[in-house]
């Protein structure tokens, strides 16, 4: 999704894929298949680059510094993405700025877990802090019978209260290096097994004091940790109003695909401009609503006639394919409407993204 | 430009290119550096493809009636890309289907233009009626004096009157093998030098009944000639209120490039959709105006910095640059902006457009 805004942009895009069934492979000229965990692979890639930057927060931070040291240009610096690849220094940081976070601490063992329940109660959340995606390396526990495989797993975790939220929301953000930065309109973000799988741009009817406030708490912490390029800030908006910072990503993230469609500039565009740090475009949005739904792997064996299906129902669905092979639960692409009633919408953006992955029969 | 529909629609495009500096050869993995005028070329190219499209009229007739008895899908078929490849075969059949077109005759010498004349006065125009392009192979002559280049091509010569036109309309359409066609909003195009400068949709000011007739013109068109893809077709406004016909493509054309930004689908999905028999998406605008303006090449030294304060200065911009290296007056990008005011958005295009090519200092 980045490349059509490369293409547009005037700017070389080019890939370091571990395969080349990668979605940006497939589409990507002289895309370079290579380990992002091996330094050599990455020290030959970065040497092609004027500025190397990422669709995951999976590069290993010290290999990441070892390329600033030598002189190579990542955006955003390892010192913010480490924001996004630690939820324990990401915690702390986010605490000393001032920005609102569930309690939490870091835990070694079930007796620090029990300690921490006391101050929270049962159940609460444990979290790997490193390498956790789409609802992976997180768990849910109601008692002290439930910790020991989050404990497991030798990575050190963090225990975060069960926070009481009437939904979940994204602030997107993009900022350059030249401190420029702009704000999507926040958006709520449906979750479904930790997973997104619809998003609703503007969120409808949040009040406008907590709009700007989760605006501001994503410029915020993009300025505070230095980000460079795009910052999604995920945020719940507990059942007595308030913001509590949930998790962050330095990427153009699913919260902001909606805006391929429904925004002036695409986070992709904004992503690019912000890391070559030419100015930025507007944030605003081409319609009074826009719907995205997440198209999950299911039933391939119907998918072309589906597929057709759903286009022929919905001239005015947008259909977004990442050709990745169908597992199920994997995101597989992504369906996108704008117009003026929300609740249209989320019914066609719905039934559209089920129907493509098999779940309706005609 | 038909790339960024390609990957979202999940189609995997496959670029015949006659040198690796061509715009779709930068962006499109494997592209295929071939002579498009020979015929072994195409075989190959078109072995590995399911359906072959175009995005010019250049390939020769006789190859793609050689590439169709072999069995290989071209949409459009040779019979119908025949009527954007040659003048008169266009100029005949659509005579015979009844669409307004100029007084036309084909001519061989001077006498034959001198008895022309007679009937339509001077001056006239005189068209090859093949491998013309942005004005080239075109000739205005204000007296039989001044017919002598154009007849000395070789190419057989279509003479027309020169229509006392209003403006410059343009109806695209896109119809698919099953025949469903979809009609973009009809739209102003501003010409200078022969070669399309400026594009604002919908037309402003135009009567409800020129643009409902220039559509049906065009679906008309698209239905008679079997074209399956897009069709432009360009169209005088006269000063007394007609619609003629003066040019057909069967491409995306620059007098739809506006749509990428300013439509719900543009003309690079619709036209893939088209060709690959997918149900079409809604042609319908995004906002009430959108003014596309081409950037021409110019002076390049100062495009870096002219870059940046152009998106610096209106956010609301979209940029697309092609790839294409600069030469004087060659489109080398384009520009495009949606909003409410017609005025104020050519205003703001024109002078972006003109930054870029450099004819603006700061």
């Amino acid at each position: 999704m980045t490349h059509p805004a490369a293409i547009a942009l005037g700017v070389r895009l080019m890939v370091l894929a571990a395969s080349p069934d990668e979605s940006a492979a497939q589409v990507v000229p002289g895309t370079v298949v290579a380990d992002e965990k091996a330094l050599a692979d990455l020290v030959a890639f970065a040497a092609e680059c004027e500025v190397v930057t990422f669709d995951h927060e999976h590069v290993p931070p010290d290999h990441l510094r070892s390329l600033e040291a030598s002189g190579v240009v990542v955006r955003p610096r390892s010192a913010a993405l480490l924001h996004a690849q630690d939820k324990a220094v990401m915690r702390a940081r986010l605490t000393a700025v001032g920005v609102p976070c569930p309690r939490h601490r870091l835990v070694a063992d079930p007796g620090e877990v029990s300690a921490f329940s006391a101050e929270v109660g049962w159940p609460l959340v444990l979290k790997r802090i490193r390498g956790g995606y789409d609802g992976r390396g997180v768990w849910v526990a109601r008692s002290s019978d439930e910790v020991t495989e989050a404990l497991r797993s030798g990575v050190p975790v963090l225990a975060e209260e069960l926070v009481d939220f009437r939904r979940e929301l994204s602030a997107v953000v993009a900022r350059s290096p030249s401190g420029q930065g702009v704000a999507y309109p926040v958006v709520e973000s449906v979750q479904r097994d930790g997973m997104c799988v619809e998003v609703v741009a503007p969120a409808p009817g949040l009040p406008a004091h907590l709009a700007v406030e989760a605006q501001r708490i994503a410029l915020t912490i993009a300025a505070e940790l230095d980000v460079e390029g795009v910052l999604a800030v995920e945020l719940f908006e507990t059942v007595d109003g308030r913001l509590l910072v949930n998790e962050l990503a330095m990427r153009p993230h699913n919260s902001g695909h909606w805006g391929i469609d429904g925004a002036v500039t695409s986070q992709f565009e904004n992503h690019l401009r912000a890391v070559l740090d030419l100015p930025l475009g507007s944030p605003a949005p081409r319609a009074p609503y826009t719907v995205m739904v997440n198209v999950l792997g299911g039933d391939l064996p119907g998918a072309y006639s589906a597929y057709r299906h759903v286009l022929a129902r919905d001239p005015d669905l947008r259909v977004h394919w990442y050709g990745k092979s169908v597992r199920p639960g994997r995101k597989v692409g992504h369906v996108t409407v704008c117009g003026n009633d929300v609740d249209d919408l989320r019914d066609r953006a719905r039934h559209a993204a089920a129907h493509l992955r098999g779940d309706i029969d005609e």
